[in-house]
């Protein structure tokens, strides 16, 4: 297929738009791939719409592979089954909701589970058709807050989302299996650099779930890993290796300390430091920082929590979160304190706490026989050497302390170390929460019901055109892998001259008579512009018609080395096959 | 390409869903093509995404052949372009409009000539980017009053639309008329029973339009056409014929008559024959019915109108409405005879309106020299005799009169003989429109602005799959064209013998090893069941390995003549594939 410049719906600009920050959206409309139409919603041109079908491919060839079969579900979806699962409340502003003429909600599909859930009762009901997995590639809408980098993050995009159904746990762990495999070997094809992170299962519900990130700075999502082993994980994932208990015997009885404005670790510790309570310099590490939080619960309950971590560490937001999910987390108001009247701020204690029934859950690393600097619950007064487990029992751990780089890794190998990654992939195995809920059953083998257990596995589709982009580009431009080109080669004329033009036409003819996707430049402009073009729109090999015509040569560049090539004119077409063949 | 049944996601139905009427409504959903979600909205299964896929692919390759460009618009689209062609109201409750978390407002595509107009004018600026054809195959929601026939008139469904942009009128015959090649191609390849009718322009705005219809008895657009000619038109399309005038010299002056209770033209007409007012059978066709409307322009002015026709013929509401586009049509009230004491219920004559000032436009059949009988405007009277161009003079013409069987054909060759029809592709010369709203402008060849003109283009791609069902089923079930049918032959394995489905398994691969796509019924279940299914899914080959197997034979069905052939098993292969590749 021969595509002509001057005759495709393309204009490149010269400037960066305004609105972008990263490089995949500057490239992106500067080359005339996609456009903006509101934000977060982008039109494909020619070019962006040809990666985005071959990486549809791909994903799709990927999916019929594990015996995946692809159908497609309406966009437009009715509200029932999303009361149902509680998510039409759950998704919040995050749901692009609407009304028809009837007044019937509806609301436009951020992800299928229902509906997937109901299609496989509608159609199965024998232990005999199971298992079966069941995919779609379709666009799906999430009304994001922050949309950005064009289509990085979109509110209308492209996902392959499937979901399989198993009699069993291993039915459903082969399931899972089978997914992480042909995710892998979609990125391998597609030449994305990613890294699969132990991940939190969000609103999603269920149980086991791993997130593929790709390795990006200017990823969204922060993940740790460790260097010396293969662990990765999702901040909010990862679980603090908790140290050995320490006896109790011997240690001495906690002090009660006047420390006058002291309600800040800092102050805490230069008193600390310069009383010498302790025989050894005291870092913040040696205190108890107790934050209290409030809890929204889903029943709409509220809960006062006290979090104890160590004073060298804050509070990560999202760890919290994530911690205490379904429940939300909010700040103590003023008139929560006046309620509270135990609660002396920036003297918070242990005791205050359990005495008064408030829940008390303290970082993993304060285990039995650690001992703590930390309030008193009296101004201007703390407590050293308050002993975990002789002291104080708390009511749990929680993992709500910041991750920091050199904290030892989880899997007892190595430290971590802290990196950025684009979400790409997500595979959750999900149990029973849909199944329960909308009652998925079959007759098993036994002639009594099977409950069904369910995995959900999604891939940004749209996304990873801007990732490939991301992860590929240069400063002068796009760069695609042939996978993903959306032509194989880009045939420049850079030369005036009748018979080199004719002869472009002739090559490009014999390109296009061996089956590749030819964009050929047959404009009057400029070589300097066909260049940068070419280098702008990033097919991975460019052929150029120049000045070495008359001589018989023509030029094959390669985008990715920069490298070039002569080749005679003869057996350009079958150089060019071969590279890309290779 | 091998999918066994015994996997495929797929149940049969023995009854017809209770919610179908029309035939490829119950089969498409007996045979697990599609699913309800909601009232218009369907989900695709296996098989019935194959056939989409098929149509689109035809759609596309037709669309490429003619050098449109496909490229991807959202479906979520801010309000403001829509806003200013006033397509936001116009389209009523058949648009789907939502807000985001923003409360700005958004609208779900319905057709897009907004956001290509704006698209164009964002690219291009010189005459020599021009002509561009531009397309998109692409979900579209219109919030239907009455979805109906499964997909046929769904919510959510897909359509190919392009828009054509041009420098000229010239360029725009051009454009129009290679769409419409295009199309006649498509519906050749889908094996599509079809016809051309003119069409009114509808809320799309612009002159020349034409509308392909699927005959098909359940459709829901008449069309008329003349078997003696080419010519076929909506209804709404239809121009009457206007016959000669008639000299008036020495025609009767008129007579008024004293007509008591006729205020029907029945009643009319029996009074007008008892008492011999013309000498020969008074009929309906003698009087001049009046009807009175009240429009409602789009500047929010309201209008009294009077409409003058035949006495034997109705006023057709979608011929008045088109007509009097954009104003709406509504009936007069109580109040308006009320305030306007000249209209005489029953007894209204051309008279009264033209003294009065209130317009008056009559059927094309009102030709200077007709006379009629009709009201005198006075409570039981009647004028005889009031000729047409001597004693009242309309103020034009206007199309509001039904078109009946045996009206003469508008292009003068025969009569006319009404039909049903599917709109199946809809082709408008919209002009400027468009490109005037958004000024969609270039620099041209001599450096001043041209103005584009722009045509737009339909084709409905989920509808096509319940057109082809509906030509092409039979009793049993469906039948695919080899164009679009999901698989290429279904192989029905219908002898338990082993040797025979070790046999089976061979065929099958060696048809999968010549390219073909299989539906192989490799289940456990009755030779009987199986037919029945392979007649209801129907793919136009099946191929039963059966009976016959142990004397080397196996039977080649025809799913459209129902012809069966025993052919050698070493030659089944061949066979299969020269059937389909005839």
């Amino acid at each position: 297929m021969i595509t002509r410049l001057s005759r495709l719906f393309l204009k490149t600009l010269r400037d960066d738009p305004a609105d972008a920050e990263v490089p995949s959206h500057k490239l992106l409309v500067r080359a005339g791939y996609v456009r903006r139409v509101a934000p977060g919603v982008y039109s494909w041109l020619p070019l962006g719409l040809r990666v985005l079908r071959q990486v549809e491919n791909v994903v799709r060839e990927e999916m019929d592979a594990i015996g995946a079969q692809e159908i497609s579900l309406p966009t437009l979806l009715p509200r029932e089954p999303y009361e149902t699962t509680n998510r039409w409340t759950e998704y919040g502003d995050g749901l692009f909701r609407l009304q028809d003429r009837k007044k019937a909600d509806y609301l436009l599909g951020p992800t299928h589970e229902e509906m997937f859930a109901l299609t496989v009762k509608g159609e199965y009901n024998s232990y005999k058709d199971l298992p079966v997995v069941l995919y779609q590639i379709q666009t799906k809408y999430r009304d994001e807050e922050r949309p950005r980098a064009g289509i990085l993050r979109g509110r209308e995009f492209i996902m392959k989302d499937s979901y399989s159904f198993d009699l069993n746990e291993e039915g459903l762990k082969n399931s899972y299996q089978a997914h992480r495999d042909a995710y892998q070997r979609i990125f391998e094809r597609l030449g994305v650099k990613y890294v699969i992170v132990a991940a939190t299962s969000g609103a999603m519900g269920g149980s086991a779930s791993e997130e593929f990130l790709a390795e990006s700075p200017v990823g969204e999502d922060t993940y740790v890993r460790s260097e010396e082993s293969g662990y990765a994980a999702n901040v909010e994932a990862v679980v603090t290796p908790a140290p050995a208990s320490l006896p109790v015997d011997g240690l001495p009885a906690p002090v009660v300390h006047d420390t006058p404005d002291t309600p800040t670790i800092a102050a805490l510790v230069d008193w600390a430091d310069a009383a010498g309570v302790l025989d050894r310099p005291v870092t913040a590490a040696d205190t108890l920082k107790n934050v209290m939080v409030k809890l929204r619960h889903p029943d709409g309950k509220s809960e006062i929590l006290g979090i104890g971590i160590p004073g060298d560490r804050e509070i990560d937001d999202k760890r919290l979160g994530a911690s205490v999910e379904p429940a939300e987390v909010e700040m103590l108001t003023d008139a929560d304190f006046a309620a509270n009247p135990f609660l002396i701020k920036g003297y918070i204690g242990p005791k205050a706490l359990q005495d008064n029934g408030v829940r008390y859950l303290v970082d993993p690393r304060v285990v039995t026989g650690t001992s703590w600097i930390t309030g008193a619950d009296v101004a201007g007064k703390h407590i050293v050497g308050l002993v975990a487990g002789r002291d104080f029992t708390p009511d749990g751990t929680i993992e709500a302390a910041e991750v920091r780089d050199g904290d030892p890794s989880p899997d007892g190998r190595g430290t971590l170390v802290s990196a950025r990654g684009i979400e790409i992939a997500h595979i959750f195995q999900l149990g029973n929460k849909y199944t329960d809920a909308f009652e998925v059953d079959v007759l098993g083998e036994n002639g009594k019901p099977v409950r069904l257990t369910m995995g959900s596995y999604g891939v940004g589709v749209s996304r990873m055109v801007a990732v490939i982009a991301e992860q590929q580009h240069d400063e002068k431009g796009l760069r695609w892998p042939s996978e993903v080109a959306p032509y194989d080669v880009h045939v420049v004329i850079a030369n005036k001259d009748d018979a080199a033009r004719a002869g472009a036409e002739q090559v490009v003819a014999g390109l296009d008579a061996r089956g590749l996707d030819v964009l050929f430049d047959d404009r009057t402009a400029s070589p300097g512009v066909k260049f940068k073009d070419a280098e702008l729109l990033g097919m991975p090999w460019v052929l150029v018609i120049g000045r070495g015509w008359a001589e018989g040569k023509v030029e094959l560049r390669d985008r990715f080395t920069g490298e070039a090539e002569e080749i005679p004119v003869e057996s350009a077409v079958d150089a060019v096959v071969a590279r890309i063949r290779a």
